[in-house]
C-alpha cells in the first residue's frame, strides 16, 4: 500500500505548507487566537491559544484531510479513501471526502469515543470497527483496500497530511508573530512535525515543544534514544494521543523539535478544567495535554510569549472527568 | 434605601447607554460574535451569538457593575457598596469595586452555586449568606447598610445597571447591524430592558424577545396581565433567572419587548449541550435559555437573522446536567 501519493513523496517543507494553506483556506476556518490573564498567571508566561477546537469538525485534523483530498486525482477520488483513526482524523476525512464527492471507509478501534463515531457517521463515513491495536487497524484497512481499491490516507504517516496540519502553525505565526515558544500535542506526530517545519521555517529562534502524556510517552523516549520506541499499551485519558510516531514524523521531530514535555493524567484533567472554567471554551483531553504543559510550567519560559495549539474540542459530555 | 443614585434617577435612554459604553469600554472585553452552521440548521434561521460568556467575570454583569461603580462619587466609593445576588452580579460588583478601591459587601442566597461564591471571594467581595428568599436578601442588605453606610447597587432595579447591561446590545448591533431578532434571557430584567432600549433605539424594526424558563415564568405572566406577577418558588436549573421583574425593568419590558418565549427544563439542558458540543464554548444554564428559544424555534423567524445574547459561562463543572 502506498502511504503518500506520488505527487507528494517527501517530507514537506515550508513552501509546501504555504501551498497547502492556499489550497485549503477556502474550506476551513481561520481559527481565533485567545488569551487569558488568569492562565498567564498560572503559567508565568504570556500565553496565546490557537483555538483549533473551534475548527471545522472540532479539530485541526480537517486541515490535513482537506489537503490530502484536494491532491487526489479524479481517478483516485472515484475509488474513494480509507483510513484508520481513533476519531478526529476519521471525522475530518469523512467530511473532506464528502466535499470531493468521494466515499470514505473508516476503520475505528472499538474503544473510540462514541461522540467521534457519531461524527463520522454524520459526515457519511462508513465505519468498520476493530480491536484497539495498530495491527488490527492496519489489517482492517488492508482488507478494505483489497476489496474496494480505496486510497489510503494515513492519519499522520503521509506528507499531504503533515503539510495540512502545518498550516495551523503558519496561521498562528501570522496572528502572533513574536511567539518565543510553540506547544503542540504529539501522538503519531502529524501536527507536531508540521508545526516544527512551519515554525522553524518562519522563525528559526522559536522553540517547538511537543506535549505528551506520561502514560503514552513514546515520543519522549524516542527522542531520547534516537530511534522509534513504540508505545505498547498507552493508558491515558487523552484518547487522541494513543498512537506512536512513524519514520516520517520522527525524522522531523528528531531534528526540529526542541523538547518533549510530559504531563500526568491528573495534570491533564486539571488543565482541561482550568481552560473550561477560565476561558469558557471546550477542549478535549488531547488539547489539554498542551495546556497542562503551559499551566504546570514544564518548560523554563518566565515572562516569555508562549503559543499553545489547542488541537480539538470533541468530548463526550456524558463522560466528563470533572465530577467529584 | 436609595435604589438609583441621584445623578441617574430615570430609566435610561439610548444616549445614556451610549455614554455608559464609552465609560466602561476601557475596562471590559468587546466580546466576539460567533456563528454555527449546525445550530442554524436546528433553528431554521441565521443565528449570531454575542458571547458574553467570554466577558470579564464570565458574564455581561460586569457591564452594569462597572458603570455603576464609575458613577459613584468619591464619598460614596469610600463608604463601599452592597448588593444581593445569586452570583454573577455579585462577582462583577466585587471586581468593579476592587477596581475603584471600594469595599463590596455581598449578600448571597445559601443555594448559590459554589463556583459563584468562590468568584466573589477571589475578587475580594465580603459574603453574607442568607435564606434563598427575596425578603431574606433584602433584610440582610439593609442590615449591612445600617451598619456600614454602604451604597446599595441593586442587581437590576437601578438605572445605572440597566444602562450598563444595554451596552451588550449596542455592541452587538455594531457587530451585526442587520439583525431582525434579538434574544436575551430575563430574570430581574436588567439585561432585557437594557437590550430593548438599545436595540429599539438603534433599529426600531428589530424584534426583541425575552427568554424565560417555564418554571420561572414571572415575566411572561406579567407581560400577559399587565402588572408584575412575582415568582414565589422558581424551580429551574437556570440559577441566574430566579429573580422577578421590578417596576423599572417591567416598565421597559411592557412597552418595548415584543414577546416573552418560554422553554422547558429539558430544552434548556439540551440547548446547553448543543452549544457546548457544536460551538465548543461553555455557557451556563441561564444563557442556554436564550439558546433554547433559538434551537427549539419558539418564534416564527424562518430564514431570518437572529441574535442571541449568551449571557454567561459560569457553571460548576463538578455538577453538570449531561451525565446519562
Amino acid at each position: 500500500m502506498t502511504v503518500a501519493g506520488s505527487i507528494f513523496p517527501r517530507v514537506p517543507d515550508l513552501e509546501t505548507i504555504r501551498e497547502a494553506s492556499r489550497r485549503i483556506s477556502p474550506h476551513i476556518h481561520r481559527t481565533p487566537v485567545m488569551t487569558c490573564a488568569s492562565l498567564d498567571a498560572l503559567a508565568g508566561a504570556r500565553l496565546f491559544f490557537k483555538c483549533e477546537n473551534l475548527q471545522k469538525c472540532g479539530a485541526f485534523k480537517i486541515r490535513g484531510a482537506t489537503n490530502a483530498m484536494a491532491l487526489l486525482s479524479e481517478e483516485e477520488a472515484r475509488r474513494g479513501v480509507v483510513t484508520h483513526s481513533s476519531g478526529n482524523h476519521a471525522a475530518a476525512l469523512s467530511l473532506a471526502a464528502r466535499g470531493r464527492g468521494a466515499a470514505a471507509w473508516i476503520v475505528m478501534p472499538s474503544n473510540a469515543p462514541s461522540i467521534k463515531k457519531a461524527a463520522v457517521e454524520a459526515y457519511g463515513g462508513r465505519i468498520t470497527e476493530c480491536e484497539p491495536t495498530l495491527a488490527a487497524r492496519e489489517a482492517a484497512a488492508r482488507e478494505i483496500i483489497e476489496r474496494t481499491g480505496a486510497v489510503m490516507i494515513h492519519p499522520y504517516n503521509d506528507a499531504r497530511i503533515i503539510a495540512g496540519q502545518g498550516t495551523a502553525a503558519l496561521e498562528f505565526l501570522e496572528q502572533a508573530p513574536d511567539l518565543e515558544f510553540i506547544l503542540a500535542p504529539v501522538s503519531g506526530g502529524g501536527l507536531l512535525s508540521g508545526t516544527a517545519i512551519a515554525a522553524k521555517g518562519l522563525r528559526p529562534q522559536v522553540r517547538v515543544i511537543g506535549c505528551e502524556p506520561q502514560n503514552a510517552d513514546d515520543a519522549h523516549r524516542s527522542k531520547a534514544s534516537g530511534r522509534i520506541e513504540p508505545m505498547e499499551h498507552p493508558d491515558t485519558i487523552a484518547d487522541g494521543l494513543r498512537a506512536s510516531l512513524c519514520e516520517m514524523t520522527f525524522s522531523v521531530i528528531r531534528e526540529r523539535v526542541d523538547q518533549i514535555a510530559l504531563v500526568s493524567e491528573e495534570e491533564i484533567v486539571e488543565a482541561m478544567r482550568y481552560v473550561w472554567e477560565r476561558m469558557k471554551i471546550v477542549i478535549e483531553p488531547s488539547a489539554a495535554v498542551a495546556a497542562a504543559v503551559a499551566v504546570f510550567r514544564k518548560v523554563d519560559w518566565q515572562g516569555k510569549k508562549v503559543g499553545v495549539i489547542l488541537s480539538g474540542g470533541n468530548v463526550d459530555l456524558a463522560k466528563l472527568p470533572f465530577a467529584k
